[in-house]
């Protein structure tokens, strides 16, 4: 179904600060787990708050499908994308501070009407990418493909390790 | 884009017991106000477990796109659907508890890695249609109009609205 | 010290809905308690993003010199404020959620380093206002004399409204 | 009164992850203690739900007569097993997480009417056990008379281990 | 198996104070439901632990088999039962407190080693009952039965009214 | 006031296990400083309850004055000691669980009317002792007299540690 | 022991605000069923610091041997007393703000080595007087008598409306 | 617009214990960037509550502008600071507890109406600093232009560093 010619990137990966790559990262390795197109950015809606609502702005027109934002703290990133942008937001809340995420949890997820955040677990930007791969999914049948194969595969792994009764 | 002969539900709402309709049922207003067909069911994780996990393996080959899932207390039935469904799930913790919705919160939107819920704010059934309105919208592109206008019409409202500083 | 002839608002008090009016509209009766001229405004940081940050970059240069934003849940409005101005910005948590307003204090206060918002109690616009009027206060001697009086005048009536042991 | 000669598992204990081991199994070392055989197996509520599901409800046929269920985070494990079976379900939160379990521990105990979850301590997998052999020895008068002396035993080291006051 | 002709109470419900029989009144109605015989009593473990004690050290000799405790705030009672008998106990946090029930959860799931409580959901008196019958059903084959057929006619009743999707 | 002769213990120290010694011993250190003489033991309400409310039930017989109980999770020992005894009984939280000593805090301070229990912060101990040297000052002058020296002493070294201001 | 001549106020019962009046004033209801002179006063930390200073240095020269203080919010009123004076302070945490009292809780209770607070449950004046009984009597073999007289009688009537097993 | 031959402090940072230094010393580092005299003291609001009264009421006397206070615990330090004078002051919670600065944070924001601080992050001194530099800023253009250089070059340094979408 999806142009196959097409090697823009699909998901775009952002994170509040630098120092948060090490958990963000794990998105980008799920994507490329999945041959999906990726950009990868370093923005704060605190501190660079034009160049974030520029970029939310600009992605649909860029080739981007999904969104991806994380942050500690008081996370605005994934709100503030939210806002300027009608391609679907992926909100993962860090535990960056002394609250231990429960902060980023709440300032991700409770967001007002009309401007929504699919918000995951606290550090979970792995669950983050496979929610835009399952969003994906659904005009691409070829990554519909592996994403059952992976699931599959995971399965049959969890199966046999699993301990038998005797 | 989308063949518009096909007027099967394109979302499913799924709640845990019928006293979660009123809270529930705004996501149903959201998608008749964007005119994407929907069904909406009562069904529990854990007092229809079996029907929930069928529900949930045939709901891709019954044209759903997309699935809502919203419960209170240990709101186990999003990450039930996730489990059975490779469909994007979006999870909606209920307030019904004498823990006002952090216990659903919670039980929502921690999910291990592989299994992601989107999650939305308590009681935030609304932002979870807009959510699936805007995933569908990739693929749909007279909804993508549709959703550019409403927001493009809210903004303009509350513009208006706003008192203007003398 | 202050121009007196400068009848232009000097403090800026926004909130995120209409429905937050009740309860910011209490920092206006102490700024008018002071004679401190002010603008209200409803502005959304999710519905109305560019407005916001027009209005916090244009607001130094219109006279004003402190900033209020009260909002509910994921309270992004005063960190949005505070990301596009210099004036010092008071963000008042509002307890409009299920969560109380535990949401709206940890996205007010938990702001990142090099933009920080002066966060009060939950509901507390009472207090945002008296903070304005303190901070205005220390380049207006009038003022800084009208709230010395003002604090004997409520002290000395707490005194006489003690019940003294016999 | 019970059948000596039947020396198939009567506790399984289930967990969502391998690396709950070390967690979970303080419960085997005291069943191991009171002599009451088991099982445990690696099960994830999201991962392998199929699988769960069948454990389950075969559980009872099999000869076992409790489960015990632990798992971090979105705890559904316990949950699940509870949906598909009318033996008694012990629950352990664990915590794995950024929330320190309570998470797990609202998604275990918060069940709805009719699906109860017997909930120990946070990483309370020794407790689950006792709780086990205090259900199995309501049947079992042996069992009932270790657990007597063990008891005696515990408070007797422990009363001489108190220091006495002069 | 269950000797018929013994209609001496088999589960014991006890509360903190008389304010707490409306929510745990509801247990005794789940056991009626099931023909359990029950007694329930309102005893305090801060007011009158020494009744507390003798009634935990005799209830196992006076034939019953499961105890449930609730009470709210520092729920100490479920402990103090625990502490006096090998009973199961089955522990009920009530949110009679400004903490809506947050205390009672923790003073009642957060036991040390060797002394478990099985802890349901805040003002969960009906799963205490049914987890209590499940207890009892391990040894009651009619029981087992009853409570059977009970899950499969609710399953039925929610199947029934569970809207089907077109 | 206080007869000199009597040198029996004054202040019982009681602790749930021996691993809150190192917590609960600075309180010894306290009464030391103050040479006020105390009992420390190691008293669990939940494994050796009889033992703890013989100990409470006699404490006042054997001259002691005021009582201290430590414990971590559900802890259940300062109440247990409060409703054997009419002396003041002064409860610390420790913060040995996965929740840091909330649950330690609740399940300590949330006493039902009628049975105090005085609180101090999350591993206090110091404070549990400072607070019985309070107590057992107001009769007792010498006591009183070293409590304020202490104080003036304590005062004076900070007044000289803080930096003046040049 | 104590002269009965003396009839100034032994305790005196303190409160932020005039609003805490129907929350204090059962302290002083059972102050008045034990007979003990008390002074109940609304005294501010944040309003009226220099006359909450004045009272707390004066208090034990004016013959008060335990203060009990009570506020909402942060809650610093206890603190402030305590910090100016070496007579035993009883807090109680008030739940009058979005928090429910969890704010104050932590304000009353979480104080530094050398400063101690006696923290009652949240609302809990009436624990506050019982304890300040208790203090009292342990130099006043009247009130002890009393204290054990009422304990007593309160137990015979609780055991009385127990409910008996058959 | 500000007399530079004034070399007074014009803010004075001040902090419950010798501990805190190393969290409260990042905002005597923000000043010294910005050229703004300060001072910084040890003065706790519970062991030298004199001192602090003293402090603060002489503080404005003294030429300064803006207070800043950090403590942990029961963070009284800001408030009292506040009740005693009408400068800003800045209140800084501190995560030196078990409960990871909830407490203080509850126990700085939650101030009564009339006395307001203003808090930020859980240790973050360093905008505190900010905050101090943005207030007084206001009557100060030299100040006004550096705040403003700053935030320009941090963010063109932030630019550079965000890897750019190819």
């Amino acid at each position: 179904m999806r142009a196959s010619s097409d090697s823009r990137p699909r998901v775009g990966i952002l994170m509040g600060s630098q120092g948060d790559l090490p958990k963000m990262g794990k998105a980008a390795e799920v994507l490329q787990t999945f041959g999906v197109p990726y950009e990868i950015l370093v923005l704060s809606a605190h501190r660079l708050p034009d160049r974030v609502a520029e970029y939310a702005a600009q992605a649909e027109g860029r080739g981007l499908r999904v969104l991806i934002a994380g942050a500690g703290m008081a996370n605005h990133l994934a709100g503030a994308i939210a806002a300027h942008s009608l391609l679907p937001v992926i909100g993962v809340p860090l535990s960056s501070s002394a609250l231990n995420g429960v902060d980023a949890l709440y300032s991700t997820v409770q967001m007002p009407s009309g401007v929504p955040v699919a918000t995951v677990a606290i550090d979970g930007a792995t669950n983050a990418a496979y929610l835009a791969v399952e969003i994906l999914a659904l005009a691409d049948d070829q990554l519909k493909k592996r994403l059952k194969e992976l699931r599959a595969a995971e399965r049959a792994k969890l199966e046999a390790g699993s301990k038998k009764p005797g």
